[in-house]
């Protein structure tokens, strides 16, 4: 472990000193980008059995009505509004990602950050503000680990995430330097989430804590309830014990200087990451040749052994699934122009068309294609072999979405899980967050209820 | 890692298929016993600085007046007291020790029993099932991990406890053996606590957060929220990810013939453990000398070197401190003849009498001294030497504390924390559980409020 002697203290001061006017412009936006994709996956996620269940299950201990649940009609306490809205957020798999660590970043961060808002008043700058300094904290810690820390078994957006909720939430607090490093020791004691749970919907109980727990950690702080003074370097410390390798230096390298959330993703399909430049070719192939799906004798997609290793699962038969399966991935996309949250519901996995081009794609393994890049071929039926080579992907860094394309995802995502929603004064909110000194009725507007 | 397979629906089978007729009539004595000092320990931490401040930050979190907090007169949610309530028995450093595995099983697994006999009438018999139940699956997941798991840095009351909470939790709620196993898998998600949080207050974070997500989990998995199925031995389960090494077999082997509960010792000092055998020596030499501390020249310990490395404290502050200190805990046995929550009071540790008697202590390490024995010998100031050799210390299994003992220690910690409890009326009430219709009734009149 390559050491820092006081990480903690040091990204703890960090975060005290921070002031908005220090805050680049491009961060600033790239924070509004963030907020429009966590609104948007929460509203699309919002009514998926996950939260239905967590709400049937915990909803008899739920506080007084404090905070939204984004996309619904319940009013919990703040922090149980913190854990369902970040499991809405990131129950599509349609989240963020920061690519370097794998962590998706604004499920834990943005929904302590909301659920304050309605306890505190809360400016739209503080509340960007909070947010940058959020992903910053739980990235920064998710690459000092990466990625020991992931193969070990660990799930890093739940792992990391309490940290960064804990820091976003300690700032809108304003927390002093002694009250800041609890809060990241409190976090310390609630980080868990294994990889084991992935495919379970206990993958949601540990991104909800993160959440929940995180916020829980700053508001303890901020009553003076101590934690570990070296949370994270300690000898027993997060690093130590939750990582097989880490390099500290990764936390404190920078600061002031740098950005993560510069480095976040948005994800343009909900589906595996590997799966979206197979799904680029096959959307570029069909406009391109006008190729209806009719004419297709076969498709060969030939990809990163991770492509097949995680992906080729021809027989899949819930949405579930689906998302990681290149077979049907690449019939939903040929047939419908498209790979969105249609076409990857229960009912397009079992259409009799879907089956039938799934069983024409074959996947080919090829060690010297890099990950982030595919080729596909398609042969017709007429005998024509027509080829398309993805270097890379939509909604990657070198070829990242643009503000129109994240508002037709937005769109999107809010006509799939609240169709009954204003969702272009919603998106001109977020756009307009900046200038909002109560972000409480932005978040209030989500809710059914309150429209 | 020795693998066993299906160790996670092994252990949900054993749980689900126990009946309290198969238990044996003296592991349902000792589940008295480990109540006993789960209340006793609730009562003498319920007003512990961690709980007010803890209350302070959650108190406006909490849900509707569903369960006691022992104690004291808030009535918060049922998640909520089963965190309180597992802070509070916790928080003294004076609670039951399944010794093989070192974990505190009483703190996570009584109080979300206790939670839910508020929410659905639980019988005595019921819930002694659910604490035996409970125990075994907390102390059996440990005893497959110690000691990689703890020395890694991990804090087993908390992770293993989590386990409990839901396996005891689950058995209360009478879930089918799937369900049972999503509720491991959910708390296994949920499972974290690391000892860099000991010797601050977020310790009984994870504490508390074992008792309450462990509930947490098992209600969700009653709604059919799912969880992983092979949540301790999968590839990227609890076992592999939180421990170098780990004995699956520990999990399963001899279920329903061997009892972990029967292994559950008492401390009957509240510091620690290795201290314990040295209090011992100083109140006997004490006792058979009848040794005014005024006619102590010299104190001498001799002991394993663990005693030095950990104890050899001669300039503590606080009790907190005090806990630890070998020079603090023969300084007040010989000035008091006791070793109570009186002697690590704040105020005892700044007495003069105690701080001169504590500078003629010295500590000899011998590697050839086991660590739960040790030797005191005195030098009196005329002249005698008088020596005791404790070969057992008192609360380990081959010198156990006798239920009179438990008895006056429930008395002692119920003066120090409520005084004004009737507590032989509840140490009755405890002794006769078994035939207690509605435990609630029991948890109820620990409650200032109610009596």
């Amino acid at each position: 472990m390559n050491p820092v002697p006081a990480a903690t203290r040091q990204l703890a001061q960090f975060l005290v000193e921070s002031r908005w006017p220090d805050i680049p412009a491009a961060v600033r936006h790239e924070a509004k980008r963030t907020i429009m994709n966590f609104v948007g996956t929460a509203l699309g996620g919002c009514c998926d059995i996950a939260i239905e269940l967590a709400i049937r299950a915990l909803g008899p201990f739920f506080g007084s009505a404090q905070a939204t649940v984004i996309g619904r009609t319940e009013r919990p306490d703040a922090l149980s509004a913190a854990f369902l809205n970040a499991v809405s957020a990131n129950v599509l798999e349609f989240d963020d990602t920061h690519l370097r660590s794998v962590i998706h970043p604004a499920a834990p961060v943005a929904p302590a950050l909301f659920a304050l808002s309605e306890l505190h008043r809360v400016s739209g700058k503080d509340l960007l503000h909070a947010v940058i300094l959020g992903v910053e904290t739980e990235c920064r810690i998710g690459n000092a680990v990466t990625p020991a820390h992931y193969r070990r078994g660990w799930h890093i957006t739940s792992t990391c995430g309490v940290f960064g909720a804990a820091a976003a939430a300690g700032k809108l607090l304003r927390l002093d330097q002694q009250r800041m490093v609890w809060a990241l020791g409190n976090a310390a004691a609630q980080s868990a989430g294994l990889i084991e749970s992935l495919g379970s919907m206990a993958k949601s109980i540990s991104v909800g804590n993160a959440a929940r727990n995180g916020l829980a950690a700053s508001l303890l702080a901020e009553q003076g309830f101590t934690g570990a003074e070296q949370a994270i370097e300690g000898t027993y410390g997060f690093a130590k014990v939750m990582s097989d390798e880490a390099d500290l230096g990764a936390v404190t390298d920078g600061l002031r200087e740098s950005w993560e959330i510069l480095a976040n993703a948005y994800k343009p399909y909900p589906c595996g990451v590997v799966l979206c430049p197979v799904i680029d070719g096959c959307l570029d192939l069909r406009e391109r040749h006008a190729l209806a799906a009719d004419r297709i004798a076969t498709v060969t997609v030939r990809g990163h052994p991770l492509l097949r290793m995680r992906t080729d699962r021809p027989d899949v038969t819930t949405g579930r699934e689906a998302k990681v399966s290149l077979q049907h991935s690449v019939a939903a996309a040929f047939l419908y122009g498209a790979a969105g949250l249609a076409q990857y519901a229960d009912a397009c996995v079992v259409e009799p068309a879907v089956l039938d081009l799934r069983r024409k794609v074959v996947v080919v393994e090829d060690a010297d294609v890099p990950v982030e890049t595919a080729f596909v071929a398609v042969e017709t039926t007429d005998g024509h072999r027509l080829e398309c080579h993805v270097t890379q992907s939509r909604g990657t860094m070198a070829r990242p979405m643009s503000d129109a394309e994240l508002e037709a995802k937005f769109r999107g995502l809010a006509e799939y899980g609240a169709p009954t929603l204003d969702a272009g004064r919603l998106i001109q909110a977020i756009w307009g967050i900046d200038r909002e000194p109560n972000t409480a009725r932005i978040i209030k507007t989500t809710a059914p209820s309150v429209r």
